[in-house]
């Protein structure tokens, strides 16, 4: 078992004695004594061996250390560690790196980090992004749990697509096709209706999107929540919103370190603005002269319709609610006050469409109709309309992708640095 | 928002008011007074109704109900509900309902109740499952980040299979032939190299097995650890053994009703017994007269010699340890002193394996060997054995499936009953 973690370092005394694990973050060859920083999951230190003690060493050897600590100004935090024993737990196998991780920034192309992620994740700053993406999901269940919602997984194979069949993976099951879930969008709101009455998931969702952009993944996480017993997709919006808040009062605490790294400062208080589409729509066309599809913003048009909200309302966030019923999906709940319009939002987040949510139709009847209105037959859908005949309350939920987040609260310029292991349309390796 | 939940009912006072929403489990008649069981996510409560007020109300109507508290000894829990006001929030849309939920059991085979699953989850030991499903999944990601675990999400869209590609369902994913993840086995060693250290993930894997049993699932969740730094495979044992008593402390307290409702008292502690596989095959044969396959027991042999570790040690569980290299997979480490066996155990509880683990070979060169040893081609695995080129320190980990822990806490009879939507040869519906 690990001894110490080099973050206890900063916590112990000069003299002390200690035991690290870790991988040799930069070797400073002086003569005869070195320095070497020594890197773990925690963070470095600097360690001052004798050059013999460092015999066939080099970056990335994974080593354990005894030593005793001692105060040095000029070293990371005012203490180092003088070895007295080093052991190699796990020898390395190159010719040179593919790229150095222990300078200011990786020098290299974006697919070439992503081509070799068992070399690019070693990179502290790297790997901040995905303690800020543990702790996103980590808030995201507390938060709902903390609201009474239960944790649910359902199937990701499924014999029929969530919203007509589009964009979605084929898998070749035993004898069937079957497909990949898009979205637990239909399973959600199943558990609500069965009892669990509020629900979420923290599960891959799969989109055959043709898209190969720097806001795209084909295999992504999905934040989703589900919850009976509302009374309109105002509850929805709240709800989003005080996971948001609980969200960012949480990175603070346990995000310092690595919101620094990024020279992030997170907002107090989130009060997020709620604009009708048809709105944000004018004002766009208004302010800046540009034209917006109909009944949606593209994506110039939510980074200019963002500007407008940070400068007015000094707010990072921007709900666009009221999107026309005939651009969201079958089983969105239309509105009562403006014809044609619906019970369903967007969460924009820097310019970046995060979320989609709203109320969804409750009533067996008027999703029947809903779906024949779309254009399609009522009784491919009886899969899913049946789960409608035994008293489904008035629900509606929302859904976070779990990388977009990350990638916004860091500034960061590419989706795929948001993932492990991002699977986009060229690449499914490593 | 919902205002209160039945539960709430027992911490409350005669005369006070209430708003419950849920759904009608069941109405008694009596002529002018009716009593109507009322449903919600936490229990059931007795209302009083006038029949008026029940007009066009069936059994799983979704409403909302005002009304004072009253006691009656008669009541569950001594206390009922004098209805003021009902409000219908779902209608019903049914002739019959496939089958009654209100009795003391489903009076319908597993396959039907899996065929109506939005109706069989209603029924409260039916949800109960799940609740303690949820706290599983919960106690797992407490237990590891108290032990400084990482999150992570790898993909479960893969280019090659995990351990020679048999038993792989494919995905045509755009131009390629890609796999779903078996087990995030070679992202999980890979997460601990690049510096995570200690990572799990709870996530589904697929096995494409043409088993159609009691205890298989094609989809199912796997809660996956993997550990850095370790001396050997005990480490990984103490570890798992370490989560089942954290596990069985929390369920005793958050969920009692549940384990209650099923007849289960978890024991206060477990220490697993650790004996060699070969000795287990030795105690099946002179005991039971059963001969075990080579190099591993049968489901058969795991059933006897389960009941053997229980009259001897009075424990559910044993670990079966040193597994012959040649049966475990070729990351698997050769064990120090017996010739032929290996660093891994195989944990059976209450007859049925529920996790495979142990020490993985962490050196690049050993494990290349390893792969050319069990007849596959190096070249194959480089996108593998290159993550071990830089630095990989001494691991393990373990996996256990979510829905056969699920089933053995409980006794349930069949797998299926542990998954909220199952995935077997012959079922990816509903």
């Amino acid at each position: 078992m690990k001894k110490n973690y080099v973050k206890d370092v900063f916590h112990m005394s000069e003299g002390e004695e200690i035991t690290l694990q870790g991988w040799i973050h930069k070797i400073y060859d002086l003569g005869h004594v070195n320095f070497v920083r020594l890197r773990d999951k925690t963070g470095i230190v600097q360690l001052v061996a004798q050059k013999e003690q460092l015999a066939g060493l080099r970056n990335e050897t994974c080593i354990k250390v005894k030593g005793v600590l001692s105060k040095n100004d000029k070293a990371i935090d005012g203490m180092e560690v003088q070895v007295k024993e080093i052991e190699v737990l796990g020898k390395v196998y190159y010719d040179k790196l593919p790229f150095d991780i222990n300078g200011k920034k990786i020098n290299a192309a974006l697919e070439t980090q992503l081509d070799h992620r068992n070399v690019s994740l070693k990179k502290p700053s790297v790997m901040a992004v995905f303690k800020i993406q543990e702790e996103i999901g980590e808030c995201f269940r507390k938060f709902l749990k903390l609201n009474n919602f239960t944790e649910v997984h359902t199937p990701k194979i499924l014999a029929s697509g969530t919203e007509g069949g589009s964009e979605l993976f084929t898998v070749n099951y035993f004898d069937h096709r079957a497909f990949l879930a898009q979205s637990p969008q239909f399973y959600k709101q199943m558990m609500v209706g069965v009892g669990f009455e509020k629900v979420f998931e923290v599960g891959h969702a799969y989109r055959a999107e043709l898209h190969n952009t720097y806001r795209h993944l084909n295999e992504y996480v999905s934040l989703d929540a589900e919850m009976g017993f509302i009374e309109d997709e105002n509850e929805i919006m709240d709800l989003e919103e005080g996971f948001i808040n609980y969200l960012f009062e949480n990175l603070r605490e346990t995000c310092a370190r690595e919101l620094k790294m990024y020279n992030i400062t997170l907002p107090e208080k989130v009060s997020i603005p709620r604009i009708p589409l048809s709105e944000a729509q004018q004002i766009v066309f208004d302010k800046y002269g540009k034209r917006s599809p109909k009944g949606d913003l593209n994506a110039e048009g939510e980074r200019l319709f963002s500007k407008y909200v940070k400068e007015k309302y000094d707010s990072d966030f921007v709900y666009l609610t009221k999107y026309p019923l005939s651009k969201r999906p079958m089983y969105t709940m239309p509105d009562d006050e403006i014809e044609g319009a619906s019970k369903s939002f967007d969460l924009i987040y820097k310019g970046l469409e995060i979320t989609t949510g709203g109320q969804r139709i409750h009533d067996h009847d008027m999703l029947v109709e809903a779906i024949k209105n779309k254009g399609f037959k009522a009784e491919e859908f009886e899969f899913y309309t049946e789960n409608f005949r035994y008293g489904m309350p008035p629900h509606g939920g929302f859904a976070i992708g779990l990388e977009r987040l990350t990638m916004q609260i860091l500034g960061l310029e590419n989706i795929r640095e948001a993932s492990l292991l991002p699977r986009d349309m060229k690449r499914i390796t490593p």
